[in-house]
């Protein structure tokens, strides 16, 4: 394995925002794919096909960005997929391939980082550095001093766990009433640290309306939005509550439906599945803005 | 590097919480050691003694480890000091030198880790299978569903972060306000998911009476203490607000105060240091409880 004592230099490339902004336009996809390659749910060719099951992951996963990096603003891998099994290499070689094969696909490393400034830093390198990622979730709960550090790298997203997709979230996030809510308070301060433009939030499909009052805190502030496909996120009201004044604004992403559209042959399923995706979004935004300039 | 595709069991040891007590009863002991190897500040010995850095730093870690083990109830590697730099191996052999060389000594692993349930139990098979980690630290701004996955690991801990050492934490752990705010929210459900004794919570040495009213909500809940030593939280302050009715109930850590005390003999400097901090915990829980058993 790669070791990383003298670390490399980051890599130069259009920020992050600039390439999710001409893949919202040029390519008029507001679809991101997530990279979550559940081993227990590896199609049979990628388990039995490779000589070791690593190999498998990693050749799934290349695929499935070889048949949907046309129709995506973004790939979103979700770190945790790969460290239980110990597949880092793996996972660099895959950012590596995005970034070889399909240069202006950014790639969002979903690692939900947190912590004190010192050690925040670290996990600002492993994400930027390491991994060569172009942006990264990291959570708020330690406040301004452990989201300091990603901000500091030049052109790369940094974006904040605010309204989650999933049903406890409203337990700590909405606390302590609906006038206030913990996550509007984030989404605020989110504002705040965004001197650069690198800032964004994560805001869940699974909850709209929610979504609608984070978009009227933070102007035309980029939204990470999980939980449509599998979770069932209601993917017109999630554009209706969550567009910004263009029109678009938002990258919504969509894992499991498409990872495992088809069992027998994964790639074709996913292009079907991510065109599908790509497509209805763009019909829900011509009707729900039929003003909207088309590029 | 060894790959996990097929995760190994986990390790049978006592609980965490059998084992901290221990320590913190036959070894007379409340400190934590965190192993936080930064480059920057590794000796020069190990620095250029070494063929490869990375086991420079491995030696570091160990020679801490080995110098300090008979004087702590556990120690704590953060995770981001290793994996910034690449050095999964080296974590892994880091713990498991000290599972062979220092058995009934646990390992906090110092992650922080929080995502939705799907995702947070590949974190918890990362920390608990992969790491061989005793404990782990977890993030609790997803809620309940995004702890539970690690609450299934028979024995192992689960530390939630409550209220961190850092200044900036009042921002959102203190919201609304001093009568209610999220860090006892989050103190109170903690109490609640401890239904096998195996959650503890993360409460900063930098605020005790904070760390005080924490404690009047989760009995006799083990507290993990970072903030004393470098970050300069008052140990006398921690003990009085914090201890137990037994006059425990603390995991102190102490992470740079120990491993840099002394650039020329860094192994005989964290003794000293480790050595120090313990006696002066020993000295201070004597003062304020007298009448404690000493066993």
């Amino acid at each position: 394995m790669t070791h990383y004592a003298i670390l490399p230099a980051v890599s130069k490339r259009l920020p992050f925002i600039e390439q999710i902004r001409e893949g919202w336009q040029a390519k008029r996809s507001l679809l991101c794919v997530g990279l979550d390659p559940d081993l227990n749910r590896l199609p049979p060719r990628y388990r039995d096909g490779a000589n070791r099951i690593e190999d498998g992951m990693l050749d799934f996963c290349r695929d499935i960005v070889d048949a949907t990096a046309d129709l995506v603003c973004a790939f979103k891998p979700q770190i945790a997929y790969f460290a239980a099994l110990g597949l880092e290499d793996e996972l660099e070689a895959l950012i590596g391939h995005i970034h070889r094969a399909h240069p202006g696909v950014p790639v969002i490393l979903d690692a939900k980082r947190n912590d004190i400034g010192a050690t925040a830093k670290l996990y600002a390198r492993e994400a930027f550095e390491r991994y060569d990622a172009d942006a990264v979730t990291v959570n708020p709960y330690l406040g301004s001093e452990s989201v300091a550090p990603f901000l500091e790298f030049e052109g790369r997203g940094v974006i904040v766990l605010c309204r989650t997709s999933n049903p406890d979230s409203a337990w700590l996030q909405s606390y302590p009433d609906d006038e206030a809510p913990l996550y509007l308070r984030v989404a605020r301060q989110a504002a705040d640290w965004n001197q650069s433009g690198n800032v964004m939030l994560v805001a869940g499909a699974t909850y709209p309306e929610e979504l609608g009052r984070i978009r009227s805190v933070v102007g035309d502030m980029p939204l990470l939005v999980p939980g449509v496909g599998a979770q069932g996120g209601d993917l017109a009201a999630v554009l209706r509550e969550g567009m910004d004044a263009r029109g678009e604004g938002l990258i919504i992403n969509a894992s499991r439906a498409v990872l495992y559209a088809d069992a027998e042959d994964a790639a074709a399923g996913a292009r079907a599945a991510a065109g599908a995706f790509r497509d209805e979004i763009v019909r829900l935004q011509t009707e729900l803005r039929p003003d909207r300039a088309v590029i």
